[in-house]
C-alpha cells in the first residue's frame, strides 16, 4: 500500500440523497439499464497520463503537483503503478488506458525503453489479475520526445518512421499481452507547423502506409481488439491530419482501411474542430466508425484543449444518446481524457474529480436510455422523413435529372415547408434531464 | 447604355506609379508570366449575386444600396443584365458567374421561373457574343427561398428533392448553352440546425444520389465543363455537410465520384472551417480535386462569412503559389465571392473594389510565379524529405512492423531532429512580396 | 380575438410529471423561493422583435414565417399588437419589451413615425390595463434603417445624431407613459466596419455626450426606471464600442455616468465577447452595474448571434446564482432575446419555445436559490480568502512595497499553494442541478 | 566569446537586392524617416525569455532546443548572459527586456533569488556599458512558479501578495539601476480558472491596491520610466482581469491611476481578445495610454498564444500607422514577444528570425510614415466628420434631448447616408505596401 490516498475507502453507491462527498449518487454499477448493467454500458477507464504522469504544467508555468512517484527511475514507475491500481480500486474502475511513456522511464536506447515497458507490463499483469481491472486500450506516445517534433509516421526523416514503427509494435505487443480491448493511435505530431516546409501529399502517403502496417500486424499477432484513430484538428501542431471524423473517413477510404479501423472520439477535440460532440459521434456512427470515446469537457471560451472532467449532464446525455442509438460500446468504452485543474493539488481532488464525472456520465447515460425507451425522438425523426418511404420517392432516387424535372413541371410542384419543431424537441429532451 | 456608371471609362493598366484611382497598377492582362498571359492565369470572374443582387442587408439591418434595377420584374432583371455587362466591360473581366435567382425573378411556378431564366440567358448570350465575356460557372440558388429551409437534395420532403433536381437541370442547361466552363454546387442548406430532428446518414445518401445524377446528366448533355462542389463548414446552417476539402473528399470516395467532381475553394470558407486558404488549396491539389477558387477575405475577428474583397498581398500570394504549383487553372478561375461593405454605396465603390482586388491578385500571382521560378521553396522541401529517396527508405514502406522494429533495435537507431527552418523560409518568401 | 393561436389555452403549472406539452412543469408563478414569488424573481418578458417582427430571414435566405400581420400598415401593426397580447396572456408573462420599429410602421417623416408609435402605445396602454401585463423596457431601433448604417450617436453626420436624439426621446416618452421599468440602449451600429475611415476618439466623445443627455432627460421627465446599456462585442459591425461589461464600465467612468446607468447583460453577447454569461453577470454585480438580463443561448460552435431559447439548466442556474447573490432584480428582469429557429413555423412553436424556456429558467433559479440557501459555495469562498481577514493582512494593503519586501526577507517567507478544489465544487454544484 | 553563434558576423544593411540571408534588406538604422533615425523610431528589443530561456516545449512535448546554458546554476545564467549580449551585438539591437526568472536561477529563499538577480544585473550593467545596449523594460515573472498558481497580487493568500510585492520591488530596483525605460506588469495569473472559488470584486481591489503601491514606489526611488500593464484576455487562466485595452482603462479609472500607468500592447493578445492589433493601438492612443508594443504574430487559426515572429508587412504597417499617428514611441519601443517555432533548432534560426522580423517592421514603419506624409487617410477622415465642425453641430452636443427632437420635427430632418468608401481607402493603402 502506497499510503498516497491514505484512508479514502472504496467509493460506494449511496443514492442521490447522500451527503457523503466520497460516494456515488447516480452511478450504481449493477443498475440494469436497457437490459445491461450500468458498468457494462459505460465501461469507464482512467487515463494514466493525466492522472499519474501529468505534473500540473501549462504553457506559462511548471509543475504544481507534488507526487512521490515523479522522477525517471524504474522505482518511480513502480510506485506510480502501485498508486494507479489503488485509484482503480477506490473508484471501482473496470478499465484503464496508457501510453508507453506514461508508465515507464525512457531508456538510453530503444531496446532499454522497450524492456522498461515490458517490466512494467508484468506488474500491470499481476495487478490486473488481482484486482480484475482490465485494459481498455494502450497506445504509444509519439509526440512528447523531441525526436517526434516533425511527426512520427509522417516525419521527413525515415529513421523516425522506423522508430515509430518499432514503438507501435512494442505497445501493441504489450496491449495484446494484457488483453487490451483496443489499440489507439493519436497523431499529435502528424501534421505541420508551416506549409512552407511540408509536403502534404507525401506525408499522407506515409501515414496511410503506416496504418496499413499496423492493421497487418494486428492480424499477424492475433490481436482481436479494435484499432482506433483519434481525431484532433490542431494543437500541438498548427494543422493535424486527423482533423475530424469526416476527414479520417476520407483517409481510411483512400487507403482501403475503412473496415479495419474505427474512431476514438473526444469531446474536446470535437469542440476544437468546430463540431458538437454529438455531431462527431452521430457522424462516426453513420459511417460505421464509432469505436470508443474520450470523455472530457472543453471550456467553450478557451481555444485550446482544456481536458476538463465532464460536468454538464445535458451535454453528456446527448453524447450517450448517439452511442446507445448506435448499439452501445462493443470493444470501446468511456475513457476519461480529463485532467485535474492544475490548482487541484490534493489526492482527494484526484479521487473526487473521477467520482463526480462518473456520476455525470451515469446520469447522462440513464437519461439517454430513457429517451430511447420513450422513443419520441426517433418517432419524430421517422415522421419527418416519412415522405421518403413511398415507392415514388424511393424510385426517384434512381431517376435521371431530366425525368424528375419533367415531372416537376408537369405536376406544377410547389413544395411547402413544414415546421422543424426544434424547440418542441428540446423541451421534450429537457424532461429527461 | 444604362448610365449607371456614368463616365467611368474602361480601366487600363498604367503601372505602379500612376496616381489614377481608376487604373490598374499591377494587373496588365497581357503581361507574360510563366509563359502565359496574366489574364489567362487569373481568369477573373465577377459574382453576379454580390455585385448586382445583394441589397446591402445584414442580420440587423436592411437595404442600404439604391439601385435602379432592384425589384422583381423581368424589366428589372433586364436592366440589371445591362448594367452587369457594362461593369464587365469597364473592368475588362473575362468571366462572370451567376445563380438562377440572381438573374431572373422568381415565377409563379417552376416553369415560369425556368422560362424567365431562359429569357435572360438569351440576353446574356447576345451580350457575351458582343463583348467576349465568358461564363466561368453557373449554379442554382437552392438556399434563399423558404422551400429550401430544410435542405435541397437532403430535404426530408422528397418533393423538395425533386424541385432541386429540376432546378439544377435548368441551370445546367443554361450553363451549357452559354458555354460555361464549370457548374458549381454550394449546399448552403445541405446541413442541419439541430441533430435532434436530423438523420445524418439518410441525408448523406440523398446527397450522394443527387450528385451522381448531376454527373450523369452532365455526360448526357455533353457538357464538357467541370462539376465543382464548394466547401463551407456552417452558416447559414449550424452544420453544413460539405464542411471542408477533407470532408468532401471522403464524401466523393464514398459515392465513387472522386474522378468526376472537383472543388471550388473559398478563402472565407476555409477560414471559417479553421484552415488557412493555402491549406485547403494544397490539400485539394494533393487529392487531385483543385478546380477553381472563390477569392475573398474573411475578417479574422468575425465568426461569420464576411466576403470582403481581398486586400492582403502576402496571403493572396501563398494561395496562388498552391494554384500554380498544381499547374494553374484549367477550367477554373478566380471568381470574386466578394461583396462591397454595406456602407460603400456608390457605383464608383463597386468599380474600384474590383480594381483593387484585381491588382492585389495580380501582385499575388506574380509573386507566386517568381517564387516558383526561383525554386527555393521546392528545393528546401526536397532536401527536407531527401532521406526518403534512398532505396532502403522506400523499401521500408513495404516492410512489416516487426521487421522494422527488429532493425531499429539491431541498429540501435536514435534519430536526431533537424531544424525545420520555418523563419528562414518565411524571410525568403518575404523577399518576393 | 385574432384566432392566430386558435385553441391554445393559457398555460398552467401542472408539475414535473405531467405529459401535457402545453403546461409548465417547473414554473409555478406563485411558488415561494427565498421568500418571494417565483414570478417576482424571474420577471419574464417577451421580446416583441423576435416573436412578432422577425420574419425568419438569415444572411442566406429570406422570410420563412407567414404571419397575417406582416406588412407596413397601421392595420398590420394593430393586428400584431392584438396577437402579442394574446401570447402574453397565454403565457402569463408579466412583462414585454419592444423597439419602436417593432411595433409601428416607419412613417414618411420622423413626425409620422412618432405619431404611429404614439397611436400603438395607446393600444398597448389599453391592453396593459386589461391584462395586467407590464412593460419591462422600451428602446429605439437605431440600427436597421439605412440612415443608421454608420452609427446613431457616433455617426459622422450630425444630422443622424439629431435624428437619434429625437428617436430616443420619443421612445423614452412612450416608455415612461406606459410605466416601463427600464429604458435600454443597444448600440448595434455604434462601432465601425474599418478603422481606416473611423475616428475612435471623436466617436467615443459623441457617445458619451449622447448618453449624458439621455440621463438628463430621464430626470427631466421624472422617469424612475433604470437606464441600461447592453454590451455586445461585434455584429453587425466589425467592432462595437460597448464591447463587454468591463469596457462599458470604463466608458461610464470616463463620462461620470457610473451611478446613473446600469447594464442589460445578454448570454449570447457574453459568449461572443469570449466570456461566460456568469462572468459578465458577476463582473457587473461587482461593479454595481447589474441591471437586467437578456436570456438566450448562443450556439457554441457558431460565431454569430444565434439567439436561441435557453435550454441548458446548469448554465442558467449559474447565471441566476450571480443574480440572486447580487440581491436579485430590482427594476430588471428576464427578457427573452430569443428567437425561434427559422424552421419553426407554427404558432405552437412560438408558444412552446417560451414555455420550455420559462421552465428552464424556473429550474435554474430554484437550483441557484437552493445553492445559496445551502451556502456551501459562499462558505468555500470565505475560507479560501480567510487569510485576508487578519489585521496584518489588511494592514499590508496600506504598506509600501519596500516595507513589505523587507518583511518577506526578514521572515524568509515561502508561501505554499493550497488546492483550489475546483472539481469538488463542481461536484457539489451538480447535486443541485 | 561563447562560440554559440560561431562565425555569424554582425548583420549589416545591404539593401533590398542583396542575396545575403544574413543582411538587412530594409532596416537601415540610420535611415531618416519623418525626421528621425529608423532605429530611434522602432527601438527594437530582444525578449530574453523566448530567445534564451524557452526550451522549445509545448503542452504536448518537452524541450527541443539544446543550449549549453540550460540548467539552474549561476554559471548557466552567466553563460546565457554572455550569449544574449552576443546576439544583441550581432543584431545591433538597441534594447532588450527580461523577467527576473529568465536571467537568474531561483534561489532557496527569496533573498537568495534576489541576490542572484543582483549579481546577474552587475554583469548586465558591464555588458551594457561595453556594447551600448539598453534596457527597454524589466519585469517580474509572477506566473511560472507554483506559488503563483492562484495569482500574485490577486492571490487568496496574503503571503503570496507579499511575495509579489517583494518581487516587483526587487525587479524595479534592478530595472532602475540598469536605466530601464519602462517597467512592465503582465498579470498572467491575475485571473481565475473557475468563478466558483473566486471573489472577483475582492481580487480587483487587491490588484488596484497593488498597482498603486508600484506607482508610489516608482516615485519614491525616482524611477523616471513608465509603468506599463500588458493586456491579455486569457491563457494560462480561463479569464485574465487585464482582458484588453478597454477593460484596463476602466480598471485604471477605478483606482485613479489613468495618468500614472500606460499600456504595453501585444499583437497576439489583441487577436486572442477578438480585436485587431491596430484597434487596440488606436484605442490606447485615444485614451492616452499607448506606451509600448510587444510585436509578434498570432496564428489566426490557433486559439492560443502562438508568439510567432511578425511576417506580414501590411498588418505591421497598420500597427505602426497608429503608433506614428499618436506621435511615436517615447519611452516605449518594439519588443519582440516572439519565439522561434520549436522545430527551429539552430543558432542561425535564432538570428535570422530576428533579422526577418526587423526587416518586416522596417518596411511596415516606412510604409506607415509614407501614408502619414501623403495624408490621404487623415484627409478622408476629416472630410467624413466635417459636418461636426459647424457651430450648430458643436452646439448640439450641449443641447438637451427634447430641444434637438423639436428641431428634427420642425426641420423635417431626413439624413441621407454617404458612402464609407472602405474599399477605396484599402486600395489606397495598398499603394504603400
Amino acid at each position: 500500500m502506497s499510503n498516497f490516498f491514505k484512508d479514502i475507502a472504496p467509493i460506494r453507491y449511496e443514492g442521490a440523497e447522500t451527503d457523503n462527498e466520497f460516494a456515488f449518487r447516480h452511478y450504481d454499477p449493477d443498475e440494469i439499464v436497457l437490459g445491461k448493467r450500468l458498468e457494462d454500458h459505460l465501461r469507464f477507464a482512467v487515463a494514466y497520463w493525466h492522472s499519474f504522469a501529468w505534473e500540473g504544467g501549462d504553457p506559462f508555468g511548471g509543475q504544481t503537483f507534488e507526487r512521490p512517484w515523479f522522477g525517471n527511475t524504474m522505482a518511480d514507475a513502480k510506485l506510480k503503478a502501485e498508486v494507479a491500481f489503488e485509484l482503480f480500486s477506490i473508484l471501482g474502475q473496470p478499465f484503464f488506458c496508457f501510453h508507453d511513456a506514461d508508465v515507464r522511464p525512457e531508456g538510453a536506447s530503444f531496446a532499454e525503453s522497450r524492456r522498461n515497458l515490458d517490466e512494467i507490463a508484468d506488474i500491470f499483469a499481476a495487478r490486473m489479475e488481482e484486482t480484475g481491472t482490465r485494459l481498455l486500450w494502450g497506445t504509444a506516445n509519439m509526440f512528447s520526445h523531441r525526436r517526434w517534433m516533425a511527426g512520427a509516421a509522417t516525419n521527413p526523416d525515415p529513421d523516425v518512421f522506423a522508430y515509430a514503427a518499432a514503438s507501435v509494435k512494442a505497445c501493441m505487443d504489450v496491449t495484446h499481452r494484457l488483453g487490451g480491448e483496443n489499440y489507439v493511435l493519436w497523431g499529435g505530431r502528424e501534421g505541420y507547423e508551416t506549409l512552407l516546409n511540408t509536403d502534404l501529399g507525401r506525408e499522407a502517403e506515409q501515414a496511410g502506409r503506416f496504418l496499413a502496417k499496423v492493421v497487418e500486424y494486428k492480424h499477424k499477432i492475433g490481436f482481436k481488439g479494435t484499432i482506433l484513430i483519434e481525431p484532433k484538428p490542431q494543437e500541438p501542431t498548427k494543422h493535424q491530419y486527423d482533423y475530424d471524423v469526416g476527414t479520417i473517413y476520407g483517409f481510411l477510404k483512400r487507403f482501403g482501411l475503412e473496415n479495419e479501423v474505427k474512431l476514438n472520439v473526444e469531446q474536446g477535440h470535437a469542440i476544437l474542430a468546430g463540431h458538437s460532440f454529438e455531431h462527431e459521434l452521430a457522424l462516426a456512427a453513420s459511417l460505421g466508425l464509432l469505436g470508443s470515446i474520450d470523455m472530457n469537457r472543453n471550456d467553450y471560451q478557451s481555444g485550446w484543449d482544456t481536458d476538463q472532467f465532464p460536468n454538464n449532464v445535458p451535454e453528456v446525455a446527448l453524447a450517450y444518446y448517439e452511442v446507445l442509438k448506435a448499439g452501445g460500446f462493443t470493444t470501446g468504452g468511456t475513457n476519461y481524457d480529463s485532467k485535474l485543474r492544475r490548482q487541484s493539488l490534493d489526492p482527494e481532488d484526484l479521487v473526487l474529480a473521477h467520482v463526480g464525472a462518473m456520476d455525470v456520465c451515469a446520469r447522462g447515460l440513464k437519461a439517454a436510455a430513457a429517451m430511447l425507451e420513450d422513443g419520441f425522438l426517433e418517432k419524430a425523426r421517422s415522421e419527418r422523413y416519412a415522405g421518403w418511404e413511398t415507392p415514388q420517392a424511393r424510385a426517384m432516387l434512381d431517376q435521371p435529372l431530366d425525368e424528375i424535372a419533367a415531372q416537376v413541371e408537369a405536376g406544377n410542384l410547389d413544395p411547402q415547408p413544414r415546421s422543424g419543431r426544434q424547440e418542441r424537441l428540446e423541451n421534450r429532451v429537457n424532461r429527461f434531464l
